[in-house]
C-alpha cells in the first residue's frame, strides 16, 4: 500500500517525465519495493529523487556519460542509505550533465520547455519543481545546485564543504564537490539536513530566527547580471530590510575568486577523470576535454599557489561576519538561458563554492516571460543551521514559488 | 615479451604469495596484457601492487570485506590509470584489513610468519618487502601505511592530505582518508610522487638535502614504546647529528590530538559506511560494528568541537617549523607483534595524521629477534617534495634494509 504522497509523486512522473525528461531512470515496482521497506524515520513517506552522479544498488549509475551506460554499483551511496534509513522512497535517478560539469542532458525547463533547468543537478531541480520528488539529491563542484534551483523556481542548499558524506557520488574536484538537497521548501531541506548531517538522524527542530545584519552583495559580477535579476536582488534586500538591518557590502576583495575556483577545478578534475580520459577519452565530450586539457597544462606550483591563494581568501571571508550574520547574493546571471544545450553561465557562484560556505537558493520573483529569479543566501563555514533559520525568516517574506503552468 | 623486472615480480609472487597471501587476485595473463598496454613513462616496468580497496578494472576490488565479494568495479582508480599511463604494470591486488579498519586478511610478516604485517595496507607493505612488487599503493586513516611500512622494513608514504586523488578509493573517515605509496627505497616513492601528485607526470627531479634542524619527538606515548624501539629513535638521532642540528621536541601540547582523531574517525566511519550498515550490518566484523557504534553515539556537537580542535592544533603545528624542518618520532610501538588477528596499535600515526602532514617511515634497525623497527619523518603540510629530498638524506645515513629470510 503507497501513502498518498508517493502515488502522487508516481502519478506526476508518468505524466510529465516523457516531455521533461527529469528522470533517466524509474520504475514504479522497484518504487514499491523501497516504500515497502523504508524506515519510519523523520522523512517517512519522503519522495526522492537522486541524482545520477550518486551510487544507488536499484538502477544503473551512469554519471551523466555513456562511458557508464552499463554501470550497476555494488551499493548504495551512504547519504542514499541514510534517508532511505530515515524513511524517504527513491524515485529513480534524475538527469546530470556529463560528470556534473557543463555538457547537458535531455531536461527542459518546466517553466519554459525550450529553456534550460540550468545544470549539473538538472533532473533534481525539475524533479521537486513538479512534484516528481519532494526532495532531492545535487552535488555541486561550481554552480551545480544553486543555478538549477534558480532556474526552475526551487529551493537548493548546498552545505558547508564536507557537511554530508561524498561516499558513493563520483567526483570531480576535491577542493569543492559538496552534496546538497533540492526541495520546494526550507523546512524540506532542514529535515534533511538533520538527517544527512550525522551517521544517525538528529532530533532537532528548526526555529525561523531573523538575521541581525544583512549583507546584500552585487558582487563584481554585477554588470553580467540581467537587468531583471538586478531588480530581484535589490528589491528583496529592501523588502527584507522593513524586518531587519541591511547594508551593501562589497566583495572588490575577493575578485579573484572565481578565476581561483575555475583553474583549481581543472587542475582536479583533470586528476580525478584520470581512468577516463586514459581509457576511453572517445566518449569525453568536447566541454569536458577542454577542461581536462586545460588542467593537464597547468603547471604544479601554478595549481599550489591557486590553492594557498584559495585559503587566504577563506581567511578574509570570515571578516565579513563582523558585518552581517547571513548574505544575499545573485544566485545566477539570469533567468534561465533559452535553449538546452548549455546550462548557463556558474560565475555567481564560483566565488562562493571556493569559500566553502554554505549557500541557500530561493525564489525571489520571475521574469517578464515567467521564468523564476533566484537569490542566494551565505552563511559563515559550518554555520548551516544557522543559515537555515534565517532562510525560513527570508522564505517567510518572500511571494509564493511560482507554480509552473505544465503546458506541455 | 615482459620485461626481466616484471618476470622477477611475477616469479616472486609463484613462490611467495601462498605463503604470504600478500595478494588477495592476481593473474599472470593479466600482468602480461597490462605490460603489454602500459605507457612508456617514467615508472615504465615498474611492477605495482594496488591495496585491495581502490578500485581496479581487471580485477574484483574486495574492500576486504564479505559485502563485496564480488564487487567488479566498472573502472580504474584514478591513481591506478596515473600510474599504468606512466608505464607501472599492475601485478594485482594486495590485502587490506575490512574497509581499512581493524579486522585482518591472511597476510603474514615476512620476517616472521607467526607475526603480523601491520594494516590495513597489509598485503602492498609485504609484496613490496618480498619483491613481489617495487611499488604499491597503500592508503593511510589512522596508522595504515606507517605502520605496516614499519612492522616490514620499507619506505611508507603518506603524502600531505589530499595531494593524491581519492577518486575509485573506498572511504572511511574523509577528514583523514590519504593515499600513498610504499617501496624498497625513497627514490621509488620519489618517481611515483611525481606522476601521483598532478594529472600529466611531473619532469622533476629530486636531490637529497640534508635538513637544517630535526626535530626528535618522542611524543606523549613515548612509554607506550619498547625499549627495543626507544632506544632505535635515540640512536637514530644521534647519528644524524653526526650530519646535522638535532634537539628534542616536546609535544605536550598536542597531546589530545590522538584521541580526537579517533573521535572523529569514528563519526565520520559511521557516516562513510551507512550503506553496508544498513543493508548488510550481518556481515560486519564486531571490531567495525563497535567503532561504528560509538560514531553513531557520538553527538553531532561533539562531533563539530572535535573538528574545531583538530583545526585548532593544526595551527599550533604550524609553530614546530619555526625550530627545525623536519621531525624525527617512532613509526611504531614496536617491532610487529606476535599474532595475526590483530595488526598492532595506530597510537603513533594518530597525531600526524589528524594534522594531515606527510609521513614518511624508514627502516631503522631491527630487533633481537630480526624484526623491523620504523622511524618515521614528518614534513610542513604540502611540503612533499622538502620531506622526500629530506628523507633521501635520511636514509643514506642509515644502514640497509634487512632482507627478509623467507624462511617459509
Amino acid at each position: 500500500m503507497l501513502s498518498p504522497a508517493i502515488e502522487t509523486a508516481l502519478s506526476r512522473i508518468a505524466a510529465l517525465n516523457p516531455t521533461l525528461h527529469a528522470f533517466t531512470a524509474h520504475d514504479p515496482a522497484l518504487v514499491a519495493a523501497r516504500a515497502a521497506s523504508a524506515g519510519q524515520g523523520p522523512l517517512a513517506n519522503v519522495a526522492l529523487a537522486i541524482k545520477d552522479i550518486i551510487d544507488s544498488f536499484d538502477y544503473p549509475t551512469r554519471y551523466g556519460s555513456p562511458i557508464y551506460a552499463h554501470h550497476r554499483p555494488s551499493s548504495d551511496a551512504a547519504a542514499v542509505s541514510q534517508l532511505a534509513a530515515a524513511g524517504a522512497v527513491a524515485m529513480g535517478k534524475t538527469v546530470t550533465t556529463e560528470f556534473a560539469f557543463f555538457h547537458p542532458g535531455p531536461t527542459r525547463n518546466p517553466y519554459g520547455a525550450n529553456h534550460t533547468p540550468g545544470g549539473s543537478s538538472s533532473g533534481s531541480a525539475v524533479a521537486v519543481a513538479t512534484g516528481m520528488a519532494d526532495l532531492a539529491l545535487g552535488s555541486q563542484t561550481a554552480a551545480s545546485i544553486t543555478r538549477p534551483a534558480s532556474y526552475c523556481g526551487v529551493v537548493g542548499f548546498k552545505p558547508s564543504f564536507g557537511a554530508y558524506s561524498l561516499q558513493g557520488v563520483k567526483g570531480l574536484a576535491p577542493s569543492f564537490d559538496t552534496l546538497g538537497t533540492l526541495a520546494r521548501d526550507v523546512a524540506m531541506i532542514a529535515r534533511a539536513h538533520f538527517v544527512l548531517s550525522a551517521p544517525a538522524p538528529r532530533a532537532a527542530i528548526l526555529e525561523s530566527r531573523a538575521p541581525r545584519r544583512i549583507g546584500v552583495c552585487r558582487t563584481p559580477w554585477w554588470s553580467s547580471a540581467s537587468p531583471a535579476m538586478q531588480q530581484t536582488l535589490l528589491s528583496t534586500a529592501q523588502k527584507l530590510a522593513e524586518g531587519t538591518e541591511v547594508e551593501e557590502i562589497g566583495l572588490e576583495a575577493f575578485a579573484e575568486g572565481a578565476d581561483l575556483h575555475a583553474r583549481i577545478m581543472s587542475f582536479e578534475a583533470a586528476m580525478a577523470l584520470a581512468s577516463e580520459w586514459r581509457n576511453a577519452r572517445g566518449q569525453i565530450s568536447t566541454k569536458l576535454a577542454a577542461l581536462i586539457e586545460t588542467g593537464r597544462a597547468m603547471s604544479y606550483d601554478d595549481y599550489r599557489n591557486a590553492l594557498a591563494s584559495a585559503a587566504a581568501l577563506r581567511e578574509r571571508a570570515e571578516s565579513l561576519w563582523s558585518r552581517c550574520d547571513l548574505l544575499l547574493a545573485p544566485a545566477a546571471p539570469g533567468a534561465a538561458p533559452a535553449g538546452i544545450e548549455a546550462t548557463g553561465d556558474p560565475i555567481f557562484s564560483r566565488l562562493w563554492t571556493l569559500l566553502r560556505l554554505p549557500t541557500l537558493t530561493l525564489c525571489a520573483g520571475t521574469d517578464a516571460a515567467g521564468l523564476p529569479l533566484g537569490v542566494q543566501l551565505l552563511g559563515r563555514l559550518n554555520g548551516d543551521e544557522a543559515l537555515l533559520s534565517r532562510a525560513l525568516w527570508v522564505e517567510s517574506l518572500l511571494p509564493p514559488r511560482p507554480e509552473p503552468a505544465l503546458d506541455h
